[in-house]
């Protein structure tokens, strides 16, 4: 696949809630994850697919999701940005059982076939 | 001004439709500009600051330009993102007289308080 359909099937999977799939399936095993900020004791930047599958459990068991929509993608060359919105209630921390939406740009770095980067802009 | 301040600022004037003091007030002269894709004769990659502003004005010359919305910015480091939509009618070319709903997210970086370089992706 191309990185326009990388983008497409990243943003198509995601639609449908599998978000794991597309980790197992569209993401390098070396995969860089970068936040523009990080909750305490998190890193904002992580390594390797074991790291992003940590992250992704614990957005989903720290927060319930009301809904959650996908903008794009927008290709260039081997890059694709993508807006995600969230309505969420994080369940503890500061803003815990506080509903809010929430938007990032999300933008991926495809190399040979397989996302190797993904960065959250916010 | 830091990142964020550059990227609020570039969204306020957007907004405002003052694109040129944008330009004139946030790029480097050495602004580097990359669309994903290009109309006929014209080059994908840009450089220096009359090259924006040929292109800023081939913009509002060819599109009868009915609304534009900027999203954001979504800041990540020295980088940040801006989702802009357009409704427009295009004067010529294949889609000449046809109006059209448009989006792209602009990749913006930064370097010593200035913006460097700025990729259309879409």
């Amino acid at each position: 696949m191309d990185t326009k359909q990388i983008a497409q099937r990243l943003v198509d999977l995601c639609r449908a809630g599998k978000n794991d799939e597309a980790h197992d399936t569209l993401y390098s095993s070396d995969i860089v994850s970068t936040e523009a900020s990080s909750p305490p004791g998190m890193p904002a930047e992580t390594k390797g697919m074991e790291a992003i599958r940590r992250k992704g459990e614990w957005w989903v068991q720290n927060h319930e999701i009301h809904s959650a929509t996908a903008k794009g993608p927008f290709t260039l060359g081997d890059r694709f940005a993508v807006l995600f919105q969230y309505d969420v209630t994080p369940k503890m921390g500061p803003g815990g059982g506080k509903r809010m939406q929430m938007e990032e740009v999300a933008l991926y770095t495809v190399k040979d076939g397989k996302i190797v980067r993904e960065e959250f802009m916010y």
